[in-house]
């Protein structure tokens, strides 16, 4: 073996729940390759063995909608009107921005989010290229998309040149795999025909940005390349009032019913926000098998809405749970993120028994993987799959006693009680000390980054 | 000088909210005795001298309301309907305390506490002369009061012994500060003229529990006996909308019109949660100088509802921040607390300008100071006030980078980022180590507590 967790409570987060106290998991050439109890652990050797310490062994966390260089962001602007906020400061800030600029804020993204026991992240954002750079150099399993739309972007002129730059993410990703191509990545393939290089940590998708900034031409375009592409296709969805009101006003329909009706809505889709959502759209969601990011912290902060979580539950809708951006969070912890979820529908419906810890944590892990396509490598502990394990210690005041390791991970853990974090089998931080970034050099970096932002 | 603590920002959270970069703050005699730039530190001898490494000083956070030693039931029932909650999990494992147990839970909140930046909490509980044995022997500033109630308690028969035990622990606080009487800790007193001992530390306050557990008679006594001693009257008011109409059917009011119509508002009143108040309720707490302990992530957890905490502000209304027990939270963060109240407001208003960072700030800690009428000797970095002060460090990548500090304690910050913290002078934790608990036993001890609840 390669590496082994052992003495912990192991949350498989399988189909069935399965959990293991006092159990183990082995890792070998990146994969999971047995599960079980400590006892029949005798005799195994590794090159490296961790000890949970009674701790929480679980599947790393997987972040769905997010644009990590905006960390180069966090807190430069607050409490303001959304348009006050993007046209006042966030425009303005992300017109200085540079393509190391972007892969600087990114690479402090991976430090805070491996550091929060996040493994794999979905990302939106200018220059992507340097975010599918910083993942790939911290050892992060990343979903990467330059933003698509109408106008000129810092990155490309027209949008011809945006479309040339994801074919060019596309061909660079893919190559680099050697055995690896686009449609294998994203697909429900039978996992154990695989055998998947450490490059397989970068997925690309496409990304429009949303129905209120792309025409319906390019959003055709986009869905079209990312269906020849067996590619995500990821874009924002009814986050705000004024932007459900501008297309109704320019289209008569509702976000969802407009892509609807272009031949845009997929399995493939992740609809980031979704936040007003009619009863028909959640049918149209639940008909294509359209998935969701879902991100409350952010819609929150920004004053954007409640998204219908619940009644997409019932309606069998997959659900993943995101950070959104750095300035409008403002941190990238899904362990706080599955938290607010948790207890912001159950206020918002006036009904505890809704979106129960449990359910927090599948959005949290495996529907994270289902959204983005990546269920048959990640998101549950099984014999397998790609190894993207956190261990979670629980030897800390806020977690004791223990009675139930769901409620503590959901509603008493932060990002700060994981110890331990492996991506596709390697060990990128172990007793909180991180492995793949030099974080003292990067915050520096992104300390001076900001100096220059607000000069 | 005592302690002095050096090379960071201080936000004072005074009336000014000055705040003094690259600042110190000494302390002599468990008092603040100096403010300023580090320039002007050249010679200054300290018995300590803490270096913020470039973070933030800090006062303490003040935890509104709580009922500490419910760090026994974490976890132990979630995600459940409240009656269902509390008759068949929460009343059956309290029906189990001993007196040594609420001490032992109690010291283990005061352990989460301390590690998450509060320094002073306001507890309300069982064999409440153990939590505050817990919180003086922890070196802790705590209000406590024995809860109060029409039927008997596990700790008292009838009400009548109820109140001889309020007594008695008033009795015992008052002696044990020597100089020090209760009167002298609730009042708007004049900070100079006293020398607390660091017997200041425990506050005993009358705290009948609510309207519905409790008779007019008892209410009105315990008011009565909250006045002759000038103590803090703590109580439940409107929690959920189930309270409001038991009390709308008994006496055809809400239960805040009938705390006035009986003569308990006042001044020293705080009415713990108060989710559910009408704009006249509002009125009579603007009127009597009602306090308000704003509980959000329960509320949300237990489907309460939202207190209507931005038109309160905007009345007036003095309100502090407080994280209830941990059967219903489920921890004891300040700073996660914070972050839940500015964004939950903001989306249940629609509104991204209601309760800004530095609103959030200020109920966790000067405006719950307030509350508590110790905000004389508390809840801001001030010459002259008792030395309760932590200090965050901001060197880690969800801190970075920094535009602005009040930003980052409420939106990016948890109380994991405290690394050192003061209260009364004295030094209790020191780059997260306890140094007044001894956290290991406690926790082992908790442990066990729990395998007998649920035995």
């Amino acid at each position: 073996m390669d590496i082994v967790i052992k003495n912990g409570t192991v949350l498989t987060m399988d189909s069935q729940m399965r959990r293991i106290d006092k159990g183990y998991v082995a890792v070998k050439d990146g994969q999971i390759v047995q599960i079980g109890s400590s006892e029949q652990l005798v005799g195994t050797q590794a090159l490296e063995v961790i000890d949970a310490n009674g701790g929480i062994i679980m599947p790393g966390l997987i972040n769905s909608h997010t644009h990590a260089s905006m960390t180069l962001f966090r807190g430069i602007a607050d409490d303001l009107p959304l348009m006050e906020w993007l046209n006042n400061h966030i425009f303005p800030a992300e017109a200085k921005l540079t393509p190391h600029w972007v892969y600087t804020g990114a690479k402090l993204a991976c430090a805070e989010m491996i550091l929060s026991g996040t493994t794999c992240f979905c990302d939106m954002y200018l220059f992507e290229a340097e975010v599918a750079k910083a993942a790939y150099d911290s050892s992060m399993r990343a979903v990467v998309g330059e933003v698509l739309y109408d106008f000129p972007s810092p990155c490309y002129g027209e949008i011809k040149q945006g479309f040339e730059y994801v074919a060019a993410m596309m061909d660079k990703w893919k190559s680099k795999s050697g055995i690896l191509d686009q449609s294998q990545i994203y697909s429900n393939r039978d996992k154990n025909d695989l055998n998947i290089s450490s490059n397989s940590l970068i997925t690309v998708a496409v990304e429009p940005h949303s129905t209120y900034l792309c025409n319906p031409e390019l959003l055709q375009k986009a869905a079209e390349l990312a269906r020849k592409n067996s590619s995500p296709l990821i874009i924002h969805v009814a986050e705000t009032l004024s932007e459900s009101a501008q297309i109704k006003e320019k289209y008569g329909v509702t976000p969802a019913k407009f892509l609807a009706d272009i031949g845009v809505l997929g399995s493939n889709l992740v609809a980031c926000h979704s936040v007003h959502l009619t009863e028909e759209d959640m049918e149209l969601y639940q008909k294509f098998d359209v998935k969701v990011a879902h991100c409350p912290e952010s819609n929150m902060k920004l004053a954007s809405g409640v998204a219908p979580v619940p009644r997409m539950l019932e309606k069998g809708i997959c659900v993943g749970l995101g950070t959104d951006g750095c300035a409008s969070n403002n941190d990238l912890d899904l362990f706080l993120e599955m938290d607010t979820a948790a207890k912001l529908h159950k206020v918002f419906s006036m009904n505890p028994e809704v979106l129960n810890a449990e359910t927090a944590l599948k959005m949290a892990t495996i529907n994270g993987a289902r959204a983005l396509g990546l269920d048959s490598i990640t998101g549950s502990i099984e014999v397998g799959k790609r190894a993207d394990i956190i261990v979670v210690n629980t030897s800390a005041p806020h977690m004791v006693p223990m009675y139930n390791p769901y409620s503590h991970l959901v509603y008493s853990a932060s990002g700060n009680d994981v110890s331990t974090s492996i991506i596709d089998g390697k060990l990128v931080m172990k007793d909180r000390k991180l492995l793949t970034i030099d974080v003292e050099s990067v915050m520096d970096e992104v300390q001076e980054i900001a100096g220059l932002i607000v000069k």
